[in-house]
C-alpha cells in the first residue's frame, strides 16, 4: 500500500517535475454518524477558502492548518444530498477530492450525501436494482445522434410478454442527461419505490433538453417526433397514452407543459416540477388556451404542479397553477417548503412516481 | 431564447443577489475547422490564468481581454480526446463552460474532443450503437453493492441463443468506473470495430478497481470470486477461458497481470496497458515465480504488454517484459511512442480489440 500511495502522483500523468507540487490525499466531503460534516481543501498558498452548499444560509469561511489544509466542519445537517463548492481566492470549484460532481453545462460543484439513521427514499438499499442504460438514438429531426438515458426496472426481460408504463423525465436548464440519475438519484428513488410496492414498475427515459439553438421549440417537436419511436421501436413498452407519462424540472417543467398539455392524446400523466414558463412558446400554447376542458380533463389521469414555498419561481407557479384552474382544468397544485433545489426535485420525483399508471 | 437566456443564472439555482457575480455563458473549448482549439475562461479578478493540457509541452498564459474573459488559442493539434485545466491564480480547476469531466478520484480536468478529418476510431459514427448500463452487484466478498459499468454490443439480446465473449477492463489509479467510457471512449471504440468486422461483438465488463484499503489483494480476487460471477448470471456469455479476456491501464494493468497470469484456467487473453507492478502483490506473485512455460502457453491465447517509449513506466514495463520472457512465457510487447496518458490508453484498447476471441 505504501508503494501504491507514494507512487500515486506519477500515475496521475504529472511529470516529475509536477509531483512535489501534488497536493495530499485528503478525506473530503467527511459525513459524520451525527450528520455533521467535514469539507477539506489543500492549499498553501490560497489567502482565503470558503465553502458554500445548500445546506447553508450563507458561505462559510475554511480554516488552515499547518499542514496547509483547509476545513470547515457544518453541524447536524437534514439528511440529503446537497450541492457544494468552495470558493478558493474567489475562484469557484468543485470539491478535488470528491468524485461526485452536479452534471451541469455551466458550473462545476460537488454532491454530499448526508445519510439518514433509516435509509432515505434515494438511497442505495439492499433491494432489486433497476439499471440505467446509456443509449445514442438518431434524431431525424435535429439531424444528429442523440444520448438518451433509459432506466429499466428489476427483472425487465426486452423479451418478456410483459409491458411497461413509460415516464418521459426532463432536467433543468443548464442540466444534462445525467443530472436526474448523479445529482437526482432517479433510478434508487424507482428502485426503492417499486421495491415496497408503492410505484409500478416502469421505464424511465431521461434525455438532454437543452437543445441549440431553441430549447423548448426545437426540443418539445423532437420528443415526440423522434424520441418517443425509438424508445418504442426498442423497449418491451405499452405505447397508449394511459400509460405514457412526463415530467420535468424548471425549464423541463416548462417543456413538460409544452410537450404534455398540447398532446393531451399521447401523454394521460403531466407533472411539472418548479416549471419556468416566462418564453415565447408557452405564452403562444397557453396565452388564449381555451381547451375542452371536459374532453381534457378525460383525457388527462393525472396533472399536477410542484413547488415550493421559497423557490424564486414560487410566484409564477401560483399564477399558473391559477390560470390552468380557471379554465376548469382538473390540477393537483402540490406545494412544499424548499426552493429551487434537486432536494426538492427528488421529494417531488418520490412524491410523482407512486402516482403514475395506477 | 432572450427570456431563457437572460433567466439562466436564476435557474441555477443562485438567490438574486448572486446573479450579479454570474459569469457570462462562453463557448470553451472551441475547437476550429484547422484543428486549433481556443480555450476560455471568465474572470474579472483573477491575476494570472494558465492552460495546461496534455497537448502541451507546458502551460500557456491566457490573455484578458476588455470584458473580463480570458483565452489562449493552441496551434492545430493532432486530432485526439485530451485531458485539460486550467489555472487560476495557482487553483487548478475543470472548464466550468465544458460538461465533459475527466473521471478521476483526486483531480478535476475537463475533456476536449478535437475531431480528425476522418473519423477517428474513438469517435461517435453513424453505425449500430451498443449500449452502456450502469448495474449494481452485491459484493459478498467487500461485504456491500458494487458499481459496475457493462457494455453490451449492438444487437445484444439476453434472451437470444448467441453467448458473447467477455473482455473485462480495468481503469488505472485514482481513475473510476467511468474512465473508460468517459474518456477512453471504449464504447465507441467497440462499436466502430464491430461494425468494421475487425472485432468480435463482444461484452466489456468495467468494475471499479480502487477498491480500499487493499486496490491490488482485495480487487483481484472479488473480481473472481464476485464480479465474474454476477456477469455470467445475468448476462447471455460464453463462460470458458478462451471466451474471457482481462485488460487494464496502470493500476489497472498491474491488477490484469496479478488476476490474468495466476488465473490461466480462466483468462485465455491477458493485456497490459502501461502496467504499475511495484507493488507487494506483484512481487508475491512473480519475484519467484517458476510457470510450467509450456502449460502456461497453451492456456494463453494472447498475452500482451503494451507501453509507451514517453511513459515514466516505459523502464519498468520493459524490465518486467523480460522478465517474463526469460520465464519462456509467450508474451507480445505492443512499444508505441507516446506517455503514460488516456490518448495512449485508447490506441491500446483499438490495438487489442481485434485481437481477442479469434
Amino acid at each position: 500500500m505504501k508503494n501504491i500511495l507514494s507512487f500515486l502522483p506519477l500515475l496521475l500523468g504529472l511529470s516529475v517535475s509536477g509531483w512535489a507540487q501534488r497536493p495530499p490525499a485528503i478525506r473530503s466531503p467527511e459525513v459524520h454518524p451525527d450528520h455533521r460534516v467535514t469539507f477539506r481543501y489543500f492549499s498553501r498558498n490560497a489567502k482565503s477558502v470558503t465553502l458554500q452548499g445548500e445546506f447553508l444560509s450563507a458561505p462559510a469561511a475554511m480554516t488552515q492548518d499547518t499542514s496547509g489544509i483547509w476545513s470547515f466542519t457544518v453541524p447536524p445537517v437534514t439528511p440529503d444530498v446537497y450541492p457544494y463548492s468552495f470558493s478558493v481566492d474567489s475562484v469557484q470549484i468543485a470539491d478535488p477530492n470528491n468524485t461526485y460532481i452536479f452534471a451541469n453545462e455551466r458550473f462545476k460543484r460537488s454532491i454530499v450525501d448526508v445519510p439518514g439513521d433509516k435509509p432515505l427514499v434515494h438511497s442505495l438499499q439492499n433491494v432489486p436494482h433497476g439499471k440505467i442504460s446509456y443509449r445514442y438514438y438518431p434524431s431525424a429531426m435535429l439531424q444528429r445522434t442523440r444520448n438518451v438515458l433509459i432506466y429499466t426496472p428489476p427483472g425487465y426481460d426486452p423479451r418478456s410478454k410483459t409491458k411497461y408504463p413509460v415516464l418521459y423525465l426532463i432536467h433543468g436548464g443548464s442540466d444534462t442527461e445525467e443530472t436526474w440519475t448523479k445529482v437526482g438519484r432517479a433510478h434508487w428513488i424507482a428502485d426503492n419505490l417499486i421495491a415496497q410496492g408503492k410505484a409500478k414498475p416502469m421505464i424511465i427515459v431521461m434525455p438532454y433538453g437543452n437543445v441549440r439553438p431553441s430549447p423548448m421549440g426545437d426540443f418539445t417537436k423532437e420528443l415526440v417526433t423522434d424520441l418517443i419511436p425509438f424508445v418504442e421501436a426498442n423497449y418491451s413498452v405499452r405505447t397508449d397514452s394511459r400509460n405514457r407519462a412526463i415530467a420535468g424540472f424548471s425549464v423541463g417543467g416548462g417543456q413538460t407543459l409544452n410537450i404534455g398539455l398540447t398532446n393531451p392524446d399521447k401523454f394521460a400523466y403531466v407533472c411539472a416540477f418548479a416549471p419556468y414558463t416566462a418564453t415565447e412558446e408557452f405564452r403562444n400554447n397557453f396565452a388564449d388556451w381555451s381547451p375542452n376542458a371536459e374532453q381534457f380533463n378525460r383525457q388527462l389521469k393525472l396533472f399536477t404542479i410542484s413547488v415550493g414555498t421559497d423557490d424564486f419561481l414560487y410566484e409564477p407557479v401560483k399564477q399558473n397553477i391559477a390560470n390552468f384552474q380557471s379554465k376548469k382544468i382538473n390540477l393537483k397544485p402540490i406545494i412544499v417548503s424548499g426552493g429551487h433545489t434537486w432536494m426538492n426535485c427528488k421529494l417531488y420525483l418520490a412524491q410523482t412516481l407512486p402516482q403514475l399508471f395506477q
